[in-house]
């Protein structure tokens, strides 16, 4: 899809088809994620693709989101995101340089996903100590994020705002996600 | 152009012509920033755009550009970019998940750069307390990162590397930029 496209709708999916992602599709993220910009070069970020039910199960047992629409938009079991990916760097790689660098690859893979017609899920409220034992990972590695990916079953519609307007997203009465997002006029200063 | 064709070619460019940026492609980089995710959607990240050649030199002063080919990748005044983007936040608001969701708008910004034909470089080194004196910040503004953006002027080239191999990008005899990325397969595990 094109690049302006991709820009119009809201990505950020918490609501799920029970349907499997195929695997040139998983590639095509982890070819958005391998390609981005990174302090360095350094390239220390590396991905967990989880496709196991039970193993993405007990990882979704130990997430968290969207608090404020909670519980609504934590979605129960069956609503869930079929694929888990989870983002990790090595410990001493964790600085904030380290945290620019994940954003960068969180964000060009979702707009792969979002151009094989996939949503995700950016998490960052996850019980850390719990994945890392579930995913038996050496002490030398740990999780910054996960990502949870599936075709949507929602579509959340985007609210442009001015500088001072409320940025707490809402569910309107049919159920529907609002997000709201500062207009460039808000965020911009131009010299 | 489609997100995929823009997956293919390096977007960092530290060579630029020396033609101004049309307003219209910078509302469409801005447009492309405000659109992205964001940890608790509180967007507290915004921007400065400098275009004024003095305030662009002085700022170009104070950043230091790709240590590994240092100084020949580190422009001379002249082959600068005629666009600087700094990225600011309130500095209570700079931790790693804010650094994340910078990094997250840096990437988008990147791509739509790249989409309207320029080239971009996200910078991280630079003298921060002397640029918020340059721009005058208020205390509780904190710069994050600037983005140098303008029409490249060199056409650095990718090599795919396996896992192992050196991550080191170089300049070669034709004043080439390389830029080796981890392929797929060296940058995750499937579950």
């Amino acid at each position: 899809m094109e690049f302006s496209e991709l820009l119009k709708k809201r990505r950020t999916i918490r609501r799920f088809k029970q349907v499997q992602v195929f695997d040139k599709d998983i590639r095509y993220i982890l070819e958005a994620a391998r390609v981005v910009s990174c302090g360095g070069n350094v390239q220390k970020i590396h991905y967990i693709v989880a496709r196991d039910k039970q193993l993405v199960k007990d990882i979704f047992d130990n997430t968290t989101w969207a608090g404020l629409v909670s519980p609504d938009r934590n979605p129960e079991w069956g609503k869930n995101a079929p694929l888990t990916f989870i983002i990790l760097t090595a410990p001493e790689d964790s600085g904030s340089v380290m945290q620019a660098n994940a954003g960068a690859a969180v964000q060009s893979m979702e707009y792969a996903a979002e151009d094989v017609g996939l949503g995700a899920c950016w998490i960052g409220a996850f019980k850390k100590d719990n994945v890392e034992k579930l995913l038996g990972l050496p002490e030398q590695e740990e999780t910054l994020y996960i990502m949870a990916i599936g075709y949507p079953d929602e579509e959340p519609v985007q609210e442009d705002i001015d500088s001072g307007e409320s940025m707490k997203y809402y569910l309107d009465g049919d159920d529907v996600l609002h997000v709201p997002k500062f207009k460039t006029e808000a965020i911009a200063d131009w010299r």
